[in-house]
């Protein structure tokens, strides 16, 4: 299952708003659980080095199913998963990406922002998924 | 100059109303005049392969200020331009992708299309542009 | 929905023995429907640069849900997709790749060969797919 | 000398029976002594990301013939090969990746997991290389 073009345009909206509440500019990345671009969506005056960093972040929380924070707390040095970034064309593994899962617990894409500070990149993350699913996993299996 | 997201979204949605005119099922790409993506939409059941190609056709379409069909002609066997598509990570040159020009003869960006015949990416391509600018620049020098 | 490992392990057998029969070796490769990779087999003394040649076949296949043969004839100089190939990190666009589609209609991979002349490689291909599904797909819209 | 098909089907065997006895789903790769692929499984559910780490941990342990894991001691910040994960298109340095040695001592390709923890990933690795030969090799020289 993917998801549809439909509900990435509310995730989008949805992020966006929020994006403005914070003052930010941001680039908003969808893509579907083949980690394949579903939609992109760049503010005016946001970083063009963000265009990269929303799309990476969002197909690294499609990849491993998990917020992309998460694996950062283990790709650090001494860490389990150091240096798994160089792997799949490049991982972004700092917060701002996000899994977007169904309510019957499936995978169905993922969302990656980019743009500000981290924290504000996960907020806007978080108020784009918030509208169509949830970001929570159940426990493996969960891929389809 | 660039395209702005107010723009980019006014031409993705002209777009898409021509795509369904057409029964196609399309991915829409948006870049601006850096050739830096600045919005994107693939429509449900578009081919996956067409995300790369839409968003080439815009970045083709801005490196060189016109539309990538007249590329193409250009690029073929014995043709003075045999192999450009091998430059900027792979061009494609074929039609479906369309420079937007302002109302003051600047080339602001460009719309990109793929996922049906030449011809109704280049009509979908041609709808996203019409409703924001033109496709013709004027004589060299215009790039801002 | 996507190609289940029992399947592409089916697919892959049936290919092989195939490959036997013609006396050749081959590498065979199945793909998702996000054309990411499920299995992977090369024959003892099989070229190494088919390896590559295997899984974009694959690739392919799924990218435009189409036989690769096909988009091959489009893609000749003077042709409508004249240089194609350059998108998507590299098509391979002559014959070996195939769809896989499930008796719903609905594409859920897809089987590229590579190691001979391509009429064999489309043989193999084409007995992979036949114990598991078909290669034509409905009329579009037929993606999941 | 290089793996067998025949042996990397045993080594995928006896890992995916590993996999299932700690209940993970994992991506298995098998590359020959040229690291090149040789035979890849990924078992339904598993990571997409996966595929790619699974397949970069079997290069890294070929192209050092030493596990993957040895070589991320060394890559840590300060470290005498420090970032050296940027050469050969991307190294994986963790743990997951094991050398195939044949009963001469001879390095004949490499087996890589991924899919879990490390430690997963690394008993499976081990469980697929056991059935064929060992992991350790004699001192250089050794390749052929």
């Amino acid at each position: 299952m993917h998801v549809t073009i439909e509900h990435a345009e509310s995730a989008i909206a949805a992020a966006r708003k929020k994006a403005k509440e914070l003052g930010t500019q941001m680039c908003i990345a969808v893509v579907d659980s083949g980690a394949n671009l579903k939609a992109f969506y760049r503010m005016d005056d946001a970083w063009v080095g963000s265009i990269d960093i929303a799309i990476k972040k969002a197909k690294t929380a499609v990849f491993f199913g998990m917020p992309t924070g998460l694996i950062g707390k283990l790709s650090q040095p001494g860490g389990s998963l150091y240096g798994i970034e160089h792997s799949n064309d490049g991982l972004i593994t700092f917060p701002g990406g996000l899994p977007i899962v169904d309510n019957e617990g499936v995978l169905v894409g993922a969302v990656g922002v980019s743009g500000s500070s981290v924290e504000n990149d996960h907020a806007v993350a978080q108020a784009g998924v918030a509208v169509i699913g949830v970001s929570d996993l159940p426990a493996h299996p969960w891929r389809t």
